[in-house]
């Protein structure tokens, strides 16, 4: 969840001079009407890591909002009166009304996360407190609340460094105290559940959007613009959508995307492309074979840009397998009797059994890529799909299956010279379609929507791997060396 | 959940004859309609206690639906391919397609409730399980699968007669095994475990209907008229609701009610009243000033009748407290202010601090009666109301606070009495209004509309418990005697 906020994203001093300007207008614009209507709340949510900017972007908003129709409560130790409330009391008390803004500095997930980290409760309590954050949230959304809900993040240097720069400075010195160096500490187990956390509550209708804290620039406009955002789809919506079931994805502020933070030019020669096919091979073929594995299974997604090498990939893992223990799975167009079913029927049914693997070439993913971009789904289903998704891939990995997921990605030059290539080698030409140019005409957008997947699909059980694909060897080895790694790590 | 399915519902043998021919051209129609149609899937799903006709409920559908139109799977013991899988793909493998009717005997509740009743899983694991089932059930109805959830109930004694007539009979005997006696034995654990079960996954759009076991007329008809309301609900909305987030309440198809069950003869002479006073104000006061109860408090809810003398029950309760430590809470419409915030705010913000008492007179129920009759609610709103309230109260009481629920019940004969002793009387007539007597021409609406709150939230938590009002000097006894009872019992 979290890689997609580690990509340096930043805005020039330039751009945010330029655009805050018309923001804020425009925010104050939409919450005239807003508070005018009165057709619901919103809640604005911010929570994250320790200096990642949360308290600097409440004091943002509160500058750029009417300060009239928001409420900024922030929560910390419950009063007396709260800790002798049930524990939701707190956050009842503090509901905005039709018409306002409240922005929730902490909130109902604070507890459960911490409690987690620091405070020795078990897992099992942890969903328990989940579940009934879902259940709320499902009724804040049946009852027309507006929920954003941000998550500031930080990498673990980044965070170090950006304490260090708080200490270092006499007026935030006193910001910084033991507590947040012994934070600091437990990093990796905070992001840990703070992860799993978001992976289980990022629904359809109140998503979590990820914010990079780190360039305080980025993390303003990208809050407001989000802000922004909703306010204005749920205002055209107006009484067409009185239960804001469908959630919103944090808009594009500037280039930064997954995609871009490859280096596709690694590369690997044909001589060391034979000996570690050979090796990789090998090791995945005996991977396969242990006692271990054959009490597990795996599923293995291919999903990737046009003409980006998929069935290479492939094919290079399958002669490494025995064939009764694995099967391709192309994914085209559904069937009639498959769109009689709920959209994931047809992936459930090409489940492997135990010691099995199932590769899919192209996958359930298409509901948020080639369904998205092209509108074959309806915005509400497929943004409650991410949720759905997480939810599919967690049954698999619960039962026991690895689940490794690969994007395979090229160059929108490379793209063009394997299609000429393709269109000038006889028995490659059947590979290429209109549709393929059509495609390629939606980069961009189909860029943002794989950068959207990465974002939110990305999780700790089952991960994407992106794989530099315009030299083919490289994106080869890649994928075999990283299929076999999990396989070898099955106990 | 299954007082009301205790009622003695029974159809006789001339009715049942006369309204199943027309019931099973009606439901041929609606499912032809469904299946040319082809726009949702139906799940019906039949779960419930050994011999309470779940079987020949599901034989008698198949005769009556059209069978190319119906599957039917029977959920026993996975088979190996199943065990293979992730635990729910043997029910995506058996989803029916849309325009398609599927009967589920057995379903994704039978293990979670079987391992908790006799496999020793935890009540984390039971949880873990249920909200796993909750998302399940959000995604089909995401999806616009139709799913009427059945529960066929039987008290225990029903249960063994049930058992014995079956072994009695030389063609039923081979239907009760040594395994079918031992479930009975544990009758009390499987009806707790199951109880929860249903209270936590009844929501609005997959409520549970539970269906009394021991008539075989009543349950097929029972059945067999949701089925069709089921569908015609759906059809006639069509494309209009795609998601089918709204459920559906059985339909009433006999006159037994929660209410018809009480004796309203119950009477209590002035002289034992004024003992039993005096006794049950005294320990009532005490049981308030415990140690153990200054580390909980309690909330009671009054609702009743018009007139059935809820603010007399309730000035003996307050005659009994200390004024510090108790507050009675009137809920008259909603405020502007309180209209401006999600339905359950305005009950939130009066939540008891610990070792107090919230007197409410009327409360959050008026969601499913006053709102519900007169249409103030959504039918939407007021159907997911009743899991909302569940969940409400169940946070108050996991917080440690004793829910006590009252409903007072007077006849209709003993309102008008009291109504025109009203109008006679100078200092009561303001107590009575146009609108008492608009409600007294609903009383079989509202009748009906108790019924469907007692059965559907009546927890073990938070149980109702109805008063028999005609005679005050009874019913403020029955009152004080039972929330005596209930702070007695914290320890």
């Amino acid at each position: 969840m979290f890689e997609a906020a580690e990509l340096g994203h930043s805005i020039d001093k330039e751009t945010f001079r330029r655009e805050v300007p018309a923001l804020r207008e425009a925010l104050l614009e939409v919450q005239f009407d807003l508070a005018r209507r009165k057709q619901f709340p919103v809640i604005v949510l911010v929570g994250g890591v320790e200096g990642a900017g949360k308290g600097e972007t409440v004091n943002t908003l509160n500058e750029w909002l009417d300060p009239r129709q928001v409420e900024t409560t922030a929560f910390s130790a419950p009063s007396d009166e709260e800790r002798e409330r049930p524990p939701m009391w707190r956050y009842w008390r503090a509901l905005p009304a039709k018409g306002k803004i409240g922005i929730f500095f902490g909130s109902w997930y604070s507890d459960p996360i911490l409690s987690r980290v620091e405070g020795g409760k078990s897992k099992a309590t942890l969903e328990q407190a989940l579940s009934d954050i879902l259940r709320f949230e499902r009724m804040l959304a049946d009852e027309g609340v507006l929920l954003l809900k941000f998550w500031f993040h930080l990498s673990k240097p980044q965070q170090k460094k950006r304490l260090r720069a708080l200490e270092k400075d006499k007026l935030t010195r006193w910001r910084v105290g033991p507590q947040d160096w012994q934070r600091y500490r437990r990093y990796d187990r905070f992001r840990s559940v703070s992860e799993a956390v978001l992976e289980r509550t990022s629904t359809g209708h109140a998503p979590w959007i990820v914010v990079d804290g780190s360039d305080e620039r980025y993390r303003s406009l990208l809050v407001g613009k989000t802000i922004l955002q909703g306010l204005r789809k749920r205002l055209a919506n107006g009484a067409a959508e009185p239960n804001g079931l469908s959630g919103i994805l944090a808009p594009s502020i500037d280039t930064a995307n997954v995609l871009d933070a490859l280096d596709l030019t690694a590369a690997l020669g044909q001589q060391d492309y034979a000996r570690e096919l050979e090796r990789w091979q090998g090791r995945l073929n005996a991977a396969a074979r242990t006692g271990g594995f054959a009490k597990r299974g795996a599923v293995v997604v291919f999903e990737g840009h046009d003409a980006a090498g998929k069935g290479g990939a492939i094919r290079r893992i399958a002669a490494a397998l025995d064939a009764r223990f694995y099967r391709v799975v192309p994914i085209a167009a559904p069937t009639d009797e498959e769109r009689a079913q709920p959209y994931l029927w047809r992936f459930w049914r090409h489940l492997p059994r135990l010691g099995h693997i199932a590769i899919f070439d192209r996958s359930w993913y298409g509901r948020v890529l080639v369904e998205r971009v092209e509108g074959f789904a309806a915005e509400a289903d497929w943004l409650r799909a991410y949720a759905e998704i997480n939810e599919f891939e967690a049954e698999m990995t619960r039962h026991g299956l690895v689940m490794v997921k690969f994007w395979l990605a090229i160059s929108k030059q490379e793209q063009f010279r394997r299609f000429k290539e393709r269109e000038a080698t006889g028995f490659k030409r059947f590979k290429l379609t209109a549709e393929d140019w059509r495609n390629r005409k939606k980069w961009g957008v189909y860029a943002r929507a794989v950068h959207d997947m990465v974002e939110r699909t990305n999780t700790a059980a089952a991960p994407w791997t992106l794989v530099e694909a315009n030299d083919k060897n490289h994106a080869r080895i890649k994928v075999l060396r990283t299929l076999t790694q999990r396989l070898e790590a099955v106990k």
